[in-house]
């Protein structure tokens, strides 16, 4: 955690957890990096848990992603144990990285009776520093003699490193006549874009699902949920977002398709989970005093209107402008013309906080600046933008740059 | 120009400026939005003079860019004047800007005594709001009649906005046995990124090209210049590079081939000139303390090593630590990662300021920080990195993100 004070776009509180059968976890103060915090975290499943995985796409991913690639394959999706460090990321370590990552496995491997490939892994802090495993062989199984199924908290606290609050989510719901639990983690607030900037999220739950459906529900959700945020465009080398399913309770087969009709409220509740933690990351966007809903419509297809939406959420003088409360729709229409995406400028329309500011490529006969500027004081600013040449439409979150970003990225050393 | 002090990067002075013959100019203040400064810009051009131009890749273009283009073509590029006015961008202004801008043509054809298609234009300022050109039936004659060979301070000032000092660039070079003079101006401080954000370049020479060659010498050195320099990566509705070739004092055929031997000394002019003021535009990128070169080598092409590069100088968290004077290498691995482009974590290499950083994806043994630190603390910031998958390379230039861009860009409408 950061010794910043909370973000005041914070939720009021962490919210009710639910315990997920077949879920256990512990965390403890490695001092690892930080000082009096827990920083090491394990989870343990019931066997026969699936596991599902969405990485960086960075091309200088961290030890601990390729580690947790080859685990899930070698283990064919059936995992044990997640072991997640915060403070060093082990990244750009080369291969004593990778034996460190190794070596973590074992010995969670050890201390849970299971195969090394059945431990996955995340790493989150400082790059480029070795990351010194040796305690972790009287940690791990300090962990293992505490584990309960309910301490949330510490383990969203164990996870965290600029962040201001802690993040999770949850939700009960149906599947099959059977009610489940869906419980979720996450960290972030810089270095958050899309394509999974430093963050790292899991979502557990005791539904009955292949890791095939599991895994494809987990991408599908990626798109609607952190790969529609972004706090300043840039993506790490640690970004991981894992999904596991229990499934123990259920005498019923595993459900394989997506589609399944069965599922049709878990996913739901499955996306919404994904989308809180999400918004959560840009409620604590590194600076931030405006939560951002931007909304663009009117594209020839889904990731055209996404295109377009991020362009302009990443634009750094359209989040100064917001920053400085300023309804300066001039820089919008410059960052939509920018995104490269179909758009008809001369029939391009904008609204901020319901006012229309925009119509037909000009200023609208009807826009009161006084209004907008007044939606623009407000802490969740809403823009929507028609930009006239299909019907397809997404949503993105984002949120303002201000002097914050820059104090907590250029005095210290994070 | 900006009530903001001269930025701290800015050349000790406004270049010697050459006289090039066949071009005339002269400004004066239009009141558009500035008082008490030029603010409108005419350049005439001797009959034959070839332009080229090079203009935003925005999909919300302005009408001046519009109507330019149009302009061109309906000339084939036998140009008579130039009109450029700042303060207000005539960008989304519908069919009302573009009348304004087929206005200004005409009246500008009036005084010039040619077809308003021989007129090319360029706006610059404010988006959104009417251009009135009323008053240019009043300025352009006057300014017609006062028209000078070497008003170069005037012509580079009429032109800015939010720049803090006027740029300008100067050489004198030899073309089949005769001295031809290259001057050019130019104007940028922020929205400056790749594919021309707003920044407009002007470059007059008497050299003897077509068209054609011209254009296809505008079109390299645009690559080489304009399209290698970023203050935030945004971009505008106006950006406009234009060449002009006068040619006139040349009794010889016009040279074709932008390869033919007889240009060798004037193309490295040509693109000389063209560096030199896309890098004045860093030096007055806003609230710039840096000046950073940035070079990429060790690509599977050129194409790829400037990707990397324009990725790794438009990072936000790259530019923070530069501006926080961090040696923050963990961050350049991360921005390399994500530029999605071939490149190998255990081959990378990185300096900084001459010192060896990391070398085969790890940090070097020889690596001394307070090297790198005293190297942050200079105002000149050299990083150097080797990507280990070819033999291609790029340069780019960016500056800092400081305190100073988002006073600008936040507590100003600019």
């Amino acid at each position: 955690m950061s010794d910043l004070p909370r973000s005041p776009l914070a939720p009021d509180h962490f919210p009710p957890m639910l315990a997920v059968p077949g879920v256990e976890m512990g965390a403890v103060a490695a001092g690892l990096k930080y000082k009096g915090r827990p920083d090491l975290l394990m989870m343990t499943f019931a066997e026969g848990t699936r596991a599902a995985g969405v990485f960086t796409k960075s091309k200088m991913p961290a030890a601990p992603v390729d580690w947790s690639k080859h685990a899930l394959e070698a283990s064919q999706s059936l995992v044990r144990g997640l072991v997640v460090n915060a403070g060093n990321a082990n990244a750009f370590t080369g291969e004593k990285g990778l034996r460190a990552a190794r070596k973590t496995a074992a010995i969670a491997a050890g201390v849970l009776n299971c195969e090394p490939d059945q431990i996955l892994l995340a790493s989150t802090g400082v790059i480029g520093e070795p990351l010194d495993v040796t305690g972790f062989k009287k940690y791990l199984p300090r962990i293992n003699g505490g584990l309960s199924a309910n301490m949330w908290r510490d383990a969203a606290k164990a996870i965290t490193t600029t962040d201001t609050f802690i993040k999770g989510a949850s939700r009960v719901v149906e599947v099959g006549g059977r009610q489940v639990a869906l419980s979720a983690i996450a960290k972030g607030s810089g270095m958050i874009a899309p394509d999974m900037a430093t963050m790292l999220g899991f979502l557990f739950t005791n539904a009955p699902l292949t890791a095939s459906c599991l895994h494809r529900l987990l991408q599908q959700g990626a798109e609607k949920s952190f790969n529609c945020v972004t706090v300043d465009g840039d993506t790490s080398t640690n970004d991981t977002l894992y999904a596991f399913a229990t499934g123990g309770a259920f005498s019923q087969d595993l459900i394989d398709d997506p589609e399944d009709p069965r599922l049709e409220n878990f996913k739901k509740a499955f996306f919404a989970v994904l989308i809180d933690l999400a918004q959560q990351l840009v409620r604590d966007g590194e600076g931030a005093t405006k939560f951002v809903t931007l909304r663009v419509e009117g594209a020839v297809d889904e990731q055209s209107a996404k295109k377009i939406a991020l362009t302009v959420a990443n634009s750094p003088l359209v989040k100064t402008a917001i920053a400085g409360e300023d309804p300066n729709w001039g820089r919008i229409v410059m960052a939509v013309g920018r995104a490269g995406e179909p758009a008809d400028r001369d029939k391009l329309a904008i609204w901020i906080g319901g006012e229309e500011v925009a119509q037909n490529g000009l200023v609208s006969p009807r826009y009161c600046e006084e209004t907008a500027a007044e939606h623009m004081k407000t802490a969740e600013i809403d823009i929507r933008i028609h930009v006239g040449v299909g019907k397809a439409s997404a949503t993105v979150w984002t949120c303002d740059l201000t002097h914050g970003y820059i104090s907590i990225n250029a005095d210290y050393r994070s």
